[in-house]
C-alpha cells in the first residue's frame, strides 16, 4: 500500500498506448503506479515522461512491488508475461485488459479456443490468485486526454471482492465501471473491442466505446 | 412485397416474447407481418392478439410468404428451425436473432464451437442465403411497451447491403441500428445477452442494454 492508503498499481506493458493512459489517470487520482516493461531503463524512461507518482521497473520487479497488477501487453506478449510476474502476483489481484486480436484482422472476432483470455490468464496464474477483466473498450487516447470518459468499463471476475475493488479504480480513471459477471463473460467485452474498431473505420470515429443502458430503471 | 413497397417480415419463434414484441413494432410502422410457428393453429391465435397488419402460418408458410425471415426462436430449435425453412430462404435475407444461451446457466457466455449461433446458421442455410444477426440485446418488453428503446441494435452480416437493410429495419422499432462488422462479430452481441442477464439481476434493474458512444466524433 502507499502511504496514502491506495493500493499501489503495476502495469504491465506500461510504455504502450492503454498501459500509459491508465498509469497517467491513476496517478493523477492520487495513486502509486509503478510500469512495468521487459527492459527496466525503458520503463523507467516512459515513467520520467508520466510525470509524478509513476516510476518504472522491469515487469517481474514492477509486480513485485505492486498491490494491485494490470496486464495491458499485446496478446502476442499475454502468456509470457503472466508465466513471468506469476510468483510475484500469487494472493494479488491482476487485471487482464489483454484484447485477444489476431493481426492483420483485427476487426474480426476471433476468440481464443479457451474461451476469453482472462480465462486462459486463470488457467496459467492459478487459483491462489483473483484475476480481473477489464479495460477492452476504453480508447488509450480518451485516457491521455484526461477528463471524463464516456464510455463504461465492464468488469468481469469469479471473486466478487477483487471485481468491486476493480470497479472503484474505474470510477478514479474517470469512467464509470460495471460489473459483467463471471470471467467466462469476459468474451463478451473481448470481442467488443473488434466490433469497436470495425466502427471506428466504417463510421469514421474516433474511440467508439459502450454504455449500458436502463441501469437506472429499478424492477417492479 | 407488400403494396406499400415494404418488405413483408416472417418472424420464426413469432408467438415467443422477442417474436411477437417485433412483430407488433413492425405492424405499427406498416410493414405486413407473418408470424411462424410449429403449429398454424397458434401462430393464427398468436397474430390475432398482435392485431392489424399480422398474419400467422406455420414456419415454412411464414417463411415462404416473407421478403425477410428473422430467426427468433429459443436456441435449441435454432437448427431444427433453419433445416425447414432452408427450400423457402434462397436469396433472401435471414436475421438470426437466436442468442445461445445454455440452461440453466444462462448469464454465464458459453458460445458455442463455431463461435456464435449467427455463423451456425450461414452453414446450415448455405451461401445463397444473406444471414445478418441482430437483436439480441434488446429487452422484448420494451418492443411490446412502444415508444423509442433506449438502446442500440448491433448488426452484422457478410453481405453489406444486407446489413444495411436491417440496419433500416431496426430504425422502425423504434431503435438504433449500428453496424458491428462480419457475421463473426455477432459472438460480441451473444455474449453480450449474457452479460445483460447478469447486470439486470445484480444491479435489480429491467431491460439492461447498451449504447454505442462516440459514433458522433468525427475522424480528426
Amino acid at each position: 500500500m502507499s502511504e496514502n492508503g491506495k493500493p499501489v498499481i503495476g502495469i504491465m506493458g506500461g510504455t504502450g498506448d492503454l498501459g500509459s493512459g491508465l498509469a497517467k489517470a491513476w496517478a493523477r487520482a492520487g495513486y502509486r503506479v509503478v510500469i512495468g516493461s521487459r527492459a527496466a531503463e525503458k520503463a523507467a524512461a516512459a515513467a520520467s515522461e508520466l510525470g509524478e507518482g509513476v516510476s518504472g521497473a522491469a515487469n517481474l520487479d514492477a509486480a513485485t512491488q505492486a498491490d494491485i497488477v494490470i496486464i495491458a501487453v499485446p496478446f502476442s506478449s499475454h502468456d509470457a508475461t503472466l508465466e513471468e510476474i506469476k510468483p510475484a502476483v500469487q494472493g494479488k489481484i491482476v487485471v487482464d485488459a489483454a484484447v485477444p486480436l489476431v493481426p492483420p484482422k483485427v476487426s474480426v472476432v476471433q476468440l481464443p479456443a479457451a474461451g476469453s483470455a482472462a480465462q486462459m490468464a486463470q488457467t496459467i496464474l492459478g487459483e491462489g490468485v483473483k484475476v480481473v477483466s477489464a479495460f477492452h473498450n476504453v480508447g488509450a487516447a480518451k485516457l491521455h486526454a484526461g477528463g471524463r470518459v464516456e464510455c463504461d468499463v465492464l468488469v468481469f471476475s469469479d471473486d466478487k471482492d477483487a471485481r468491486n475493488a476493480v470497479i472503484e479504480l474505474c470510477s478514479a480513471v474517470a469512467t464509470r465501471g460495471v460489473g459483467g459477471g463471471s470471467l467466462a463473460n469476459s468474451a463478451a467485452a473481448e470481442a467488443l473491442t473488434s466490433v469497436l474498431i470495425w466502427i471506428n473505420r466504417t463510421y469514421k470515429c474516433l474511440g467508439a466505446g459502450i454504455s449500458i443502458t436502463g441501469l437506472d430503471t429499478p424492477k417492479a
